[in-house]
């Protein structure tokens, strides 16, 4: 059992790792506790190569200070020595008594750094403040696992999976209620990519939209393509700065997206760009918004994913159908996708 | 109420109607009770320009023989003169004291025959074995209300709208139970129609199987496009005679579908066919057996519909969203069907 004065530490832990960058490495925070339960040192970590935050804190203490201490960290102390040495170390040559952390380093754990504490005779506590950690550190073990973005590619099309009419007329395919549920989405995610095709033909704002205000959390709007783009274009205007990539290597997109701690993407297309995460096997999550309407002609959501014989079709599993007004929302997984 | 002998008679009539042919005239049964409840006359329609049923057990009565009795007829008796005269009025002069049917003429009531019985003196009972009444009539009733056959459209595609890979492999898309659906409402149908471009890709034999075995009721096979078919074709073992029609009228091919006693017609693709019936405007009812796969490329289920622009794409209402395995059957009807 965690002690009041423990929690309340962890609390102010999980505020301190919001301090440092969004990035490749994660957002860490930690604080340091007097037998008496006294905060007696605060760190946090400020990206790759710099101090993990359990020894940024100690580091503010004279030599022998933390004798005895209880050391309160977001993450589980890590047990590997990287540009920085393992902190399970640091803790034990510093003489804490007890750590508390909030969750597991997503690593080994036979391996992990509580097992090392707990082999020097430190007292260890995991799973305190679990929820709020994960809340936070959540995106990073999901780029972790992937070793890329988690990307959810959106679209809205017809039963028979157009995206327009034939002469490119699409307003409204699907109805408000759907997009709502867009703009609900969009305003979780990190980052919102399109292509050049779409920033041209469409103009999007590429906001997150709560009817006619802005959602608190604005994704940064992202733009794939060679082709410029004008100077008067709506995107200009996002209160996050617009990130522009001019090439069609997907790989190395999401890589920069990572490590500048976007690690949530949304793709919502066009069909050209949505067809080319498909194809290349970038994708995580589908959310197909099906709008009770027939189409038909040249204006497909999904052009070429690379399927020749339908032994390679991309079989999907599907874990939502979610009725949204007249049309339905399919929430799908890639049946390939690394879990 | 009807009585034991009148319920016997209507039971009767509902045998003898399907002695006349399946046609764009309805099948229709009578049998003359005498006054002591014993059957004195039978009768059944034969086909356009010949008598109705009740006129047909009329005559093979002497004269004055049917006076005092009770005429059950499965279909309200007419009260129009066409090729054959009113009914209602031959039952007048018969001098009937009673009348009993199953369903009520689908003309305006108020015209109806049984006004003009009652007006006449006559005791009139409508509605017995109404249910049974309307299993023998209910195809006839919706040829006379849309003035074709009942159209269903059929296709089975993945999520993304394709029919299949882009080398034409589509075995298989959906599964063994959206299948097996599709087989279960071929035998419900009258007529199963496909076009050349299907016949000559995919040698389908047109039969509605239950696994290996055949259902006792084996729709007709159609075919449609000027191309010839092969003498080998799988078609020409169906239990049924194929029809073959070298023309792309389709109204004229449901014309003479109707006219054949065919209809409840259920078309089956290939993606031309179906397509070209939802241009026409030809369709009262889709069933969409989507698999939860992408496939993208040149393969669509659904080809061009003739809508330029988003506000002429064809809505529909969704009656069904049913999961079948692992794939969703919808079933749709387009907003502008008659009803
Ligand atoms: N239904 C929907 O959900 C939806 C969503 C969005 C858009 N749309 C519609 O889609 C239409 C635009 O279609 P689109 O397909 O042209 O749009 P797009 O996918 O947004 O843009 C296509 C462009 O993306 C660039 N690109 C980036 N990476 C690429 C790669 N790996 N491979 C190929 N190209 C890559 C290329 O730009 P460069 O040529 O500049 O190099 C390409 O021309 C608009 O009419 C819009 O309204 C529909
Ligand atoms: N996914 C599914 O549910 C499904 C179902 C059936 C078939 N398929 C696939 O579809 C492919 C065949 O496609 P398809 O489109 O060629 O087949 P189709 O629609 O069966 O046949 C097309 C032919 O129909 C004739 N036709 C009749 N009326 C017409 C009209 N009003 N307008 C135009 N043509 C008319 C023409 O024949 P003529 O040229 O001879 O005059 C035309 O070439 C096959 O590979 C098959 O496996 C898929």
């Amino acid at each position: 059992m965690a002690t009041p004065a423990e929690i309340a530490a962890m609390r102010r832990g999980l505020e301190l790792a919001t301090r440092g960058p969004a990035s490749r490495n994660p957002q860490v925070g930690a604080v340091i506790l007097s037998a008496s339960g006294d905060v007696i040192a605060e760190g946090w970590h400020r990206g790759a190569g710099t101090p993990h935050a359990e020894v940024d804190a100690l580091s503010h203490l004279p030599a022998d200070a933390a004798r005895g201490a209880t050391a309160v960290v977001t993450l589980e102390p890590c047990n590997h020595t990287g540009r920085t040495g393992p902190c399970a170390e640091a803790l034990v040559t510093a003489g804490v008594a007890r750590v508390v952390y909030a969750i597991d380093d997503p690593g080994d754990r036979e391996a992990g750094g509580a097992r090392r504490l707990r082999s020097a005779g430190i007292d260890v506590e995991g799973g305190v403040l679990a929820d709020e950690g994960h809340a936070l550190l959540d995106p990073w073990l999901t780029v972790r696992r992937l070793g890329r973005p988690h990307v959810t590619v959106k679209w809205a099309q017809s039963l028979d999976g157009r995206a327009a009419a034939a002469d490119g007329s699409s307003q409204w395919i699907t109805g408000a209620q759907a997009r709502h549920d867009v703009h609900r989405r969009r305003s979780e995610a990190d980052a919102i990519v399109v292509g050049t095709g779409t920033l041209i033909a469409d103009d999007p704002a590429l906001t997150a939209r709560n009817g006619d205000t802005l959602f608190a959390r604005q994704p940064v709007p992202v733009v794939i393509g060679t082709r410029p783009l004008s100077r008067d274009a709506k995107i200009w205007q996002h209160p996050q700065e617009p990130l522009l990539f001019a090439t069609y290597d997907l790989a190395a997109v999401l890589d920069e997206l990572a490590d500048r701690g976007l690690h949530r993407v949304f793709i919502e297309g066009g069909p050209t760009l949505a067809s080319a995460f498909l194809a290349q096997g970038l994708v995580d999550r589908l959310l197909a918004y099906i709008a009770p309407t027939l189409i038909g002609g040249p204006r497909h959501a999904i052009t070429d994913i690379g399927v020749a014989s339908i032994g390679a079709q991309m079989r999907l599993t599907i874990d939502q159908l979610l009725p949204l007004g007249g049309d339905v929302l399919v929430v799908a997984t890639p049946e390939s996708a690394v879990h």
